[in-house]
């Protein structure tokens, strides 16, 4: 199989970094173009010191010079919705990381992300292989899924499906390297660390991303609540997935059992045996999410747990998956190293 | 004002440490007493090196050849049952840092601490200030709340005094230094760092703790979900209150209004204006509680923060707090000190 | 005995932060001006979230309109060269923590900063009362010493003026708090956590303060080499000193003796008795040096170890030290708190 | 080509788990026994919960029904040496990851740890690649680097061999995972976070192993001393490498040109260009050594710095490296996976 041409726009973020460093060992990508406006002409590891012996250099180049198979945005909402057009008017597949296309409702977006959308008419899939697998196949533009919503809707689809839930409190807890690379206050060392912040405490955007795909999803109106914590952590988000059960002859073992079931043909969503919790060093650097914790308390709670990388799972990784099927690559191709415990 | 002779039971973990770090500048007290069956003879330092300086050294004695006018336990629960009501014979003043005595339905206390109750009888005050300052003062024994239970009842007081819900989720994410001085898996710096880690889902003991208060302090019958997480960070708890407004007209500047009004009055629980957001790095090493990040999202949500630090407000900070109030001493003496920040 | 007016000068940052925390409990002082040109009119807890009940806010005042007894800098260089003159004339006393009054080399200080020196004609006392607690009784300027001078200096003294060794290699490690309180790619905490990374290698500011301050002291012509490192620590400076002995028939216990005998009858330094090895965890949030660790290999290689916590007893603790001794107070005053551990 | 089967050891701790975790991927190697006397029978991620979905269980074996091609000996010193003789008996290749076989100098051996070498007639070669590539190729038994002596080597060999220096003072900066998977007072979470711990001051045992090499490799008689630090990091080690130059016309320039000309044929050994700082988060997970960061002060120090990952090119990965160059293999087969960033 010949290799395909791959561009990746705005490399200079984590997610950029992180998209270089899962590709470059790709059986089946070549890394055509890596762009960035700030630092055209730099070698990427000026900013990406892992990509060391990374023969690559960040370029600028106009949208129509880019000759691609396909490209990943890595650019901020806003920036984004700007460019996509152009890559796909040049007959290139896109994989936009930014929230641009991930609303099927504009007027949600354009509420939550507080600006217009200038490109309304053009049809993303949102690209979370374990729901739209079978759209991502023949998709030209996938909206990939927030780093949040990626883990709180794997945590939430089985119970959402069974309607054994009217509403759920999802808890997250997410590493720094989510803030992107540059520093600010919330991300400076000394307060970062041995600290946790909770934040955009009942606003943040992935709270409408999240909605959307469990009632689209669901048969039903669950109610879903969103607070993100930022922990002193690099990667990873663990969400802790609050409900209170609407039936109540369903045991743990039953929940356990619709989560396994729900999952045994998904590679990279493991739902652990033996009631074993998630962790983020468990996942730490790959493309897995982990689902377990699953447990009862005697006033119907209903707790469970997952694990993801958030640039991985949670962004590149997860936007490799994409193309994987999009090119009816192996879906695991540049994806099958294990995390970096401890 | 003459110094009071005060002892500290089981004081080579990290309560022990605290109380002695405090009390060594309180202006009414004289540590006359420090024990430790495992390490008689041995200087403070050696396990508290922060002690340098301080000459005391463990001793092991009987109870009945110990004089103090005060003892605190900082035995694990289950021993300290046994020693405290000799303490309490030899006429001395205890407040038990122990769950063995925070239970008024000791039914309670029997099934989540798996053994039997060996004394029934005694009456202890549950030493929370902010809801039993009055009998405190007169109290022989007091039973020092659990960590998790101090946080996550002052940051449900008002609401559930006002019946604006009737069931609270209790996310909370803990300090390791709550998980005591006793190496563990689960607190070996390769995996506990750069990692977040649920656990006790849906039957931690602070659960009954937090639900008996609660349902003995408001007039309804609340519901009480807890989950704790062991996160990064050395001291501290942040507890995240989720629970759902019963009625629709409440703002969050409503909600934000009650919390000021309930504790106006409290030196050791800080409301926070301007909706700033609590932190456990404004809290470390203090006895101060802040509450804040008030907000109601569109789905009834509303969502409580505080923060403390374990060691201190969620231990031996309370414990001296309760000390105070029971020899009439100034409630801040030997806790009038900031939070280390950064 | 009444208060003193104490005013603070750019108290912005993390060493106006912590002057803060520690004079609010200082039983002589009264805080009376706290300036910040960016932030004035806010309170100061806008900053410095741990100062919650303080009720102070930043002002902008003219020199001419300060009225205090003395006054702390914690301008930055160039800027406290400025102004401290002003204060001067206004017959205030002053403890500058900046470096621009810290050389009698004004050749030295024009070319490690890089600058003119504004003020050649005023002259400091070098602000460690180790060495200079006479001179600076009647002083009216102090320069307060650098924070990886502080601990490097102290570890280094009794064998210098025993001229035990000609060369020292001082390795240090600081925590994340000596970067000030802006961000900055070098401390944004997903690459600054879980990492190391020395910095300016051979070319740092404080080489030159220890080696005046070494050199004046001892007789000979040490020389010193010094490299320090950014660690994912919040506060405190762990300095390995490193050196050969000339003389052979000297053992490790001679070493820790000289030490002991040496810092005898100082409250701040301590010298760690059985060979203990500080730790930055004893010394976090107070006033003290600790000095241990004293190994002498088989090729004549001598280690001796220090810690402080940066901010205190490497920044506005030694100041505040520096003022009890200058108005006559206790030296502890303010300063008798324990570390924070853990 | 066909793939060899290996075994591993002694697998339940992290070098265990770093071998399979990067085994599991090798293109020619079948991982068919991993050996753990206290876990028999349970799946290995019950102790590396990152190998989810690995199905290997821990066997124990004796060392005559092992049937593979090699094994890799993660067992502690002392058991090491009693159970690679027979499987060198059994005609396995054997690489040793325990400091047994890592002296020519049996007396070395018995001194510094302490107990009597049982098989002083086996020749092992010391694999490191840099030096003994050639010698590997042949070898039967591999003495594999400690993690301290490969960065301490690689960062000394250029000029040790140029005789520039005659004394080399190697402060080590180490994550807790070299302290392996037991849980101990230092690596207890509380205390070993937010802290510099130095240990083993002038007498840790890669002090001789690091001599033994440099003296055998230069001609001259270099003097090492050597001190580690325990920091709060997961993996790597930083090597601060100081120096005196003993030639005076030496430029930095000279000694970088030196570093990259000695390295430029060594995959795994990056001599940074523009002077930029080897960072621990650039190797995170990989087996590369990275150099850098070299300064020469104005008296005469030099400073070198090399990174790598303690449990990668410090051991796993080092070893599967020797696996390689012993088996014909590509020599980063395995091991082409960049560093782990942020």
């Amino acid at each position: 199989m010949s290799k395909i041409d791959v561009g990746i726009i705005g490399a200079s973020g984590y997610t950029g970094g992180e998209l270089m460093r899962l590709l470059v060992n790709h059986p089946h990508v070549n890394i055509k173009t890596v762009t960035s406006r700030a630092n055209e002409g730099k070698p990427v590891l000026t900013l990406h010191p892992n990509l060391e012996g990374v023969e690559l250099e960040f370029s600028n180049p106009d949208p129509s010079d880019v000759d691609c198979d396909i490209v990943f945005s890595a650019l901020p909402h806003g920036a984004s919705m700007k460019l996509v057009p152009e890559y796909l008017d040049n007959s290139m597949r896109v994989v936009d990381l930014s929230g641009d296309f991930r609303f099927s409702d504009i007027k949600t977006y354009e509420k939550w992300y507080d600006m217009e959308h200038l490109h309304p008419e053009l049809e993303a899939v949102f690209g979370l292989p374990e729901i739209n697998r079978e759209h991502i196949k023949d998709a030209n533009l996938i909206a990939n899924p927030g780093c949040f919503p990626t883990g709180g809707i794997l945590s939430s689809l089985p119970i959402v499906e069974e309607q054994l839930v009217d509403r759920i409190i999802l808890d997250s807890k997410s590493g720094v390297s989510g803030a992107g690379i540059k520093p600010s206050d919330n991300t400076h060392y000394p307060t970062c660390t041995d600290n946790i912040k909770p934040y955009s405490i009942c606003n943040h955007r992935h709270t409408p991303e999240i909605r959307e795909q469990l009632r689209n999803f669901g048969s039903g109106d669950v109610k879903v609540s969103f607070t993100p914590h930022l922990v002193p952590v690099i990667r990873g988000i663990l969400t802790t997935n609050h409900s209170f059960l609407l039936k109540s002859d369903i045991t743990a073992d039953d929940i356990y059992n619709l989560y396994r079931d729900y999952y045994k043909d998904e590679t990279f969503v493991k739902v652990l045996d033996d009631n074993r919790i998630p962790l983020l060093a468990s996942v730490r650097g790959s493309n897995y999410c982990q689902i377990g914790g699953i447990s009862l308390d005697d006033e119907d709670q209903l707790v469970v747990v997952s694990a993801i990388d958030n640039l991985v799972k949670g962004a590149s990784g997860q936007a490799i998956q994409n193309m994987n099927i999009m090119f009816g690559f192996k879906e695991t191709d540049g994806l099958d190293h294990l995390g970096l415990y401890p």
